[in-house]
């Protein structure tokens, strides 16, 4: 029996694959494509101009990572293709698209090219708020039980507010879809030639609960044909994380260089991976993706409502357990924010001048303040929030400013606010009785040693980093050891294929008690912002979007 | 008899001269001198560093003006010097100084020209905070009477603070102080040769009200010591705003190639003698200094107690009035603050390419936006305030920020902050009792439209702008034909001499609505986070001193 399997990771702007050995999960081989259209804002390839807060992908683009990065990796690492035994795919979420009964996207066929509504819809495509806002206020009206399981209030990035924004903007691409699936699901069809459905994103992006999606008179009640949905979507069997979905068929080993008939795993979520690749599946065990948005990814033995979580989902992470999914919706873009829009030419010159990134010029001229010394407190909500209060039309706050304010304590401010959102999510995990025993970071952030050493003296508690070049492709990777039956389970692959620890930051407790004091500021300003203590932050959006209709 | 006057103006940075026209006030030329040694912050000219907060001047930098600037005025008017008949100057004040019995200055010495105390202390010095503090506590505990004159709080920039801070750190320089003097009243002893007191800096800087200065015992319950300031400060006669102070010296007239024995008026303070210059003096006329702060000058017939007023003075600003001063204590330094350390490199560049400042960029950029369109809204605190909370601990705030907020947004409600500052202030004298009947603008940030624009908006008012190159040496020139005797009092000369509008800017009514919205939201944050809804912004700002303490 072979002793290899391939990851398969579907990002925002680019796929990789890594050829990993089942016996101790070293990569012994990578790959990166960058997709041609990468993610499609301004207007559709050839076709018409988009409105504002729209994000399409291109099909195309994604089954190009199976042909080129696939066959590289296993390039890379140098192996026999006849040694890997299982494949395992994972991408955005909730990224769908509408496709023929034949799983052909609708986007491919030429009547259909120039519709903007026939294309993927990228997780943060972000015009459908408005629908949301209905979905969320019926749901309520209604008492629907599942509502409490999404914290209350589910997002308009998911698979029902994109949905019932085509059949209100586009009803003949709604008509003509017979099938309305995610990403992951459509190209693990692709490889296997069966459709399947994975629970995961059924339950977090799809709001399946107890066996069941929405009722047929709840989504009638936001559109007349709306529970034509329910058909489009239940296609194939629904497949608990790292089931086998197949066997590779003969076309696809064509695309990938792989042996027919290899186990193809169930598809998957990124972040949800990436868990087993940073052995933290155990319940109780908490992953942070930090990244443009942060991820905090953990199972339990029981379902809890967390206000402000995501979503709680039986067989969410792994099979067995309650997954689940928190988050902070504005993180590493913050940052990025900042660097694009408020950082000074003469930093940027002083950092050409230092050959160093702006980023960490910034970090070295605040990595020595003392807490407290920037006298700055900012909310982290430029991009809304989705934690606790899951309102995404709040918005970002700064307080603290003096004519003696220097970037890079502003820089300094805006990490921090992230740290003291993430503790916000920690605390409201542990308030409902859902204990979190460890916490382990992994994504691109995590490059940042300043960052680290505030969230970890935020927290009070160690900081574990993953030491993966390709956390979530060795996530897949692990699935699909799984899934060709390497091992019984994903908690027992990740215990020996999952990446070690490239560090852990311990908190220092004289900054620790400092930060328990400015913490103390942050949750008063939270919730005086965010609970209603003020309602500005929405009268403010209100005036905004009274200026600047949605289109 | 002649037919002209000379006005000079002693600025922070230069000092500058115009001979003007007695008949219609019209400027006949003009000359600017920039100080040798501008303010001194760093270390005394070849002598000793200064701790952080000092701003000292030499007083060899504004005799040079006397000597340069107001000749070459002379020359430029092309005018016979035989012809002038009077000479006014105003300085920046508080910017004080000790001197010997004879008016030498203390730092002319050899044995104090090393000894910072010795020196000017020009108006922004703020390293008296802690004696301020003091002065304020004491005040109120004891209920001195004139505290209400000053909103209820004294400025560490005022007479008494500043010599409380030599006395304590510096007691021989106080000691040896025969006199503690206003650099105006200086200056116009050198002109004239005799030592006179202004009652407007007395007033508003000396707290000198109804007839007397502190009580002895009030001064020495701050230090033993103290009484004996009285007898410094009360040198010569106190003379309303412009008196004849005297006749020009020989020495002077050697200086300044005007004839011998012309009338010299009473010093004077920039900002008031601005408002005879924009024909702002009559009661309920209001001027706005528009520059690094605001300064908002009015007269009044009686006297009411206004919260958060600079100061209410009798003789103030004209004879026989009672003076208003109150003011913002950040305003064009907020916007200096933002582009030099929050302005990104590609707005400096598209500047650079378009070939204007980015001063200019950003107010292209902003002015089209409608009212509230940014979904931003900002407090004006970053250097403290000082109208109605009249608190230096306090500091800037800014909500609504989002991942699609532009630089010109923020700037544009940088802008709109200190509009609706301004409208706080011009709120509260209505509230006490002192109708604003007319609002018009002199100052550097006259020449930002988009400024003028939204500030007639906000305050729902004409704002009239005076047209004048160099307006408080205008209101200089005035108050010298009145020392003259050219007219019988500042209000008649005002009505002719004064400057004409360049413009009038009125409130549009749907712009004007749009920000009472805002201006609410305004005022709920700025009571919340100044009058004790949250003590935030102190508690932030006890932690920033923690870290770095004061010298």
């Amino acid at each position: 029996m072979g002793r290899y399997v391939v990851g398969v990771d579907l990002g925002t702007l680019s796929g990789r694959a890594v050829v990993v050995d089942v016996t101790d999960g070293a990569e012994r081989g990578s790959a990166v494509h960058a997709y041609r259209h990468g993610v499609i804002t301004e207007r559709l390839p050839g076709g018409p101009a988009l409105p504002p807060g729209w994000a399409l992908q291109d099909p195309a683009d994604h089954v190009e990572v199976l042909r080129t990065a696939v066959p590289a990796a296993v390039r890379a690492a140098g192996i026999d293709p006849a040694e890997v035994i299982g494949l395992g795919l994972d991408a955005t979420s909730c990224t769908v698209l509408p496709t023929r009964a034949d799983g052909t996207p609708l986007a491919e066929l030429p009547e259909f090219r120039d519709r903007p509504h026939a294309w993927p819809k990228l997780w943060k495509h972000h015009s459908a708020q408005r629908q949301a806002h209905r979905i969320n206020a019926l749901a309520a009206d209604r008492g629907e039980p599942w509502l409490a399981r999404y914290g209350g209030r589910v997002s308009a990035e998911w698979q029902l507010a994109k949905a019932l924004e085509v059949l209100e903007e586009d009803p003949e691409v709604f008509r003509r879809a017979d099938r309305w699936v995610e990403t992951a699901d459509w190209l693990v069809r692709r490889l296997c030639g069966r459709p399947t459905r994975n629970a995961s994103a059924a339950g977090f992006k799809g709001l399946r609960q107890d066996g069941h999606y929405p009722a047929p008179d709840f989504l009638a009640a936001l559109h007349p044909d709306l529970p034509d949905l329910l058909a489009k979507i239940d296609d194939g069997p629904l497949l608990p994380p790292a089931a086998r979905a197949g066997a590779l068929t003969a076309e696809a080993a064509g695309w990938t260089g792989l042996p027919a008939g290899v186990a193809v795993a169930a598809g998957a979520i990124d972040a949800h991976v990436t868990a087993a690749a940073a052995r933290s599946v155990a319940p109780g065990r908490m992953l942070a993706v930090l990244g443009t948005s942060t991820c905090l990814i953990m199972n339990a033995e029981t379902c809890h409502e967390v206000p402000g979580v995501c979503g709680v989902v039986e067989d969410g992470v792994t099979a067995g357990r309650w997954g689940y999914e928190a988050g902070q919706s504005g993180v590493g873009d913050i940052f990025a924010w900042y660097v694009d829009r408020a950082l000074p030419a003469s930093y940027a010159e002083e950092a050409a001048r230092r050959g160093v990134s702006v980023h960490e010029l910034l970090d070295s001229l605040a990595a020595d303040q003392p807490v407290g010394g920037h006298g700055l407190l900012a909310l982290d909500w430029h991009s809304g929030n989705r934690s606790v209060l899951m309102d995404h039309e709040l918005s970002g706050v700064l307080v603290g400013l003096t004519l003696a304010t220097r970037p890079e304590e502003i820089w300094r401010a805006l990490l921090e606010a992230t740290a003291f959102g993430a503790r916000t999510v920690i605390e409201a995990f542990e308030a409902a009785g859902v204990p979190v025993d460890e916490l382990t970071a992994a994504g691109g952030l995590t490059a940042n040693r300043l960052l680290l050493r505030i969230y970890a003296d935020v927290l009070r508690r160690p900081l574990h980093v993953v030491d993966a070049a390709h956390p979530a492709a060795l996530g897949a990777a692990i699935h699909a050891a799984v899934a060709a039956g390497a091992y019984p389970d994903v908690e027992s692959a990740s215990a020996v294929m999952g990446a070690a620890r490239r560090e852990t930051w311990h908190p220092d407790p004289t900054r620790a008690d400092a930060y328990d004091e400015l913490y103390a500021e942050y949750r008063a300003l939270h919730d005086h912002f965010g609970r209603g203590g003020t309602n500005v932050l929405h009268r403010l959006h209100t005036l905004r979007h009274r200026t600047h209709p949605t289109p």
